[in-house]
């Protein structure tokens, strides 16, 4: 198995200036695998769903190569709802609803296949609980990234420190950058990151692109500016999967390897915006990918000389 | 002449989270000739001081081949002065202090040898002073750029569109396009704005770069990630001044020449905030420009295959 990501399966409602959702699929896991699904033909997904989740969109996922022998189904329960509303600006959101549900004791059981896999993703959950995924594996992967958000370094700042030692990328946004560094320049706060134990940071800006942060290099990948972001809920989780979905198929994982591998987590992010939840992920195909990814060439590319 | 420029000269005392300053050299016009002085052997600054402007800061823009005839003395009166302080995060400020002085009823008058200029740059005055300005040219420059601010917008909005008509490149903020279109997203508010006069749009996004809108292309100049950003104060505007310094010293004016003209700028900018006003402008050399516009190149280049 190349990759085995973990995170949540989950129902969204969501509320953006361009419209409203009764109950979608969502969830961090979601996301993670549809994303990664472009570039890879077989992976494992590692979840929690109740009773009430829809049996169709399990079927989707597997159609898209995605081993869902790990996402659990407790039938007499129900599934992880997350409801929220967009302010104008679509960069803040109020979280209306949260209904922990199934993933309130979540404690994910990895299939035989998932723990030899080559590459791990950690999508945003307990630290604890992804501290307990590294653990479950039978051999130290190739390489293992994570996200994780400020609520965990409000609450649970030991264990998430425990579980950045052991991880080899770490992805979060720039406002959780500075609160985990405590610094505000992004480049103090990725070197004091980095001396947690990640050694890789990528460091999301939402509209403004992305950092990475490589050994002594650094690399600043755009973001394409869109006419119009529909609902940025996924994007997030769908640029991680876009972007450990390409390197898990990929032999190397050099400086110039991961660069790629972030636009096509930004060109899928690119996509995930345009339309409710995962609606525009289930439309594209490889080309459209590649033409995208294709645009983020034309936008950041000069020569100082003709 | 290859450029002419016009916008205030003036002093500033500047409070950031390092340091403080007494009253030191400042004001668009000073940073935009500085900026552009180091791709241009000769060029002319239109804008009026005090008396008590010191007469060393007017030889030293002399030495950088700046033609100062259309800089008026007023020695009975006073220089502009202005005074703020930086938040935290450097991205906002609170004005302590304006003292329009010289600049309360400025009216330029162009030398006869900026009324021939190939370029001029306009830098952020009142629309109709600004205005004013092109008027006086002999025969319309290759290239007019201006920059604005969010107070004309909100007290001579009609004047603004006047001059937004007669020029070719508008360089402004993100808030202030925002505020000009009356749209949130960047990529629409291009359009609005374009639909005002200017072809070219350059919106500067801080740390986060700068967007260029040539014809039906879009590119996105990183900014350098900085360990510290040490005093902002004129960094807009250096930027401009070597946008449009590099510009002028070249024979093309198409979408390739533009993006260098970006990178340039932004160079400047970079090194403008390594220190107090124009401190470290008036250390650097071509050189280190070169550098840092190579230092640009690795930070955004990545190729899709191998």
């Amino acid at each position: 198995m190349k990759l085995a990501s973990v995170g949540s399966v989950a129902f969204d409602a969501i509320e953006t200036p361009f419209g409203k959702t009764d109950k979608i699929v969502g969830g961090a896991g979601t996301y993670i695998s549809l994303a990664s699904s472009f570039f890879l033909e077989k992976q494992s997904l590692i979840s929690v769903v109740g009773g009430d989740f829809p049996k169709e969109f399990l079927e989707i996922l597997k159609s898209k190569g995605i081993d869902i022998s790990g996402v659990e189904i407790k039938n007499a329960e129900k599934t992880f709802f997350w409801s929220g509303r967009y302010h104008t600006d679509l960069n803040s959101r109020d979280t209306l609803i949260t209904e922990l549900n199934v993933l309130g004791d979540f404690q994910p059981v990895l299939p035989d296949a998932a723990r030899n896999a080559d590459f791990l993703m950690l999508g945003n959950l307990s630290p604890s609980v992804q501290f307990s995924v590294i653990e479950q594996m039978a051999v130290r992967p190739k390489l293992i990234a994570m996200d994780t958000m400020n609520f965990w370094m409000d609450i649970a700042l030991d264990d998430l420190k425990q579980t950045l030692k052991k991880v080899d990328v770490l992805i979060i946004n720039d406002e959780e950058a500075r609160q985990l560094s405590g610094v505000y320049s992004l480049r103090k706060a990725a070197t004091v990151i980095r001396a947690m134990g990640p050694q890789i940071l990528i460091i999301k800006k939402g509209e403004h692109g992305a950092l990475l942060f490589y050994e002594q290099n650094i690399f600043y990948a755009p973001a394409l500016p869109l006419e119009e972001v529909f609902d940025p809920t996924g994007a997030g989780d769908t640029f991680a999967g876009g972007f450990i979905g390409y390197l898990a198929s990929k032999p190397k994982l050099d400086f110039e390897t991961m660069k790629r591998a972030i636009i096509a987590g930004s060109a899928l992010a690119s996509f995930c915006v345009e339309k409710f939840g995962t609606e525009r992920l289930l439309e594209i195909n490889h080309t459209d990918i590649y033409n995208r990814m294709q645009a983020f060439v034309s936008l950041s590319t000069f020569q100082l000389e003709d």
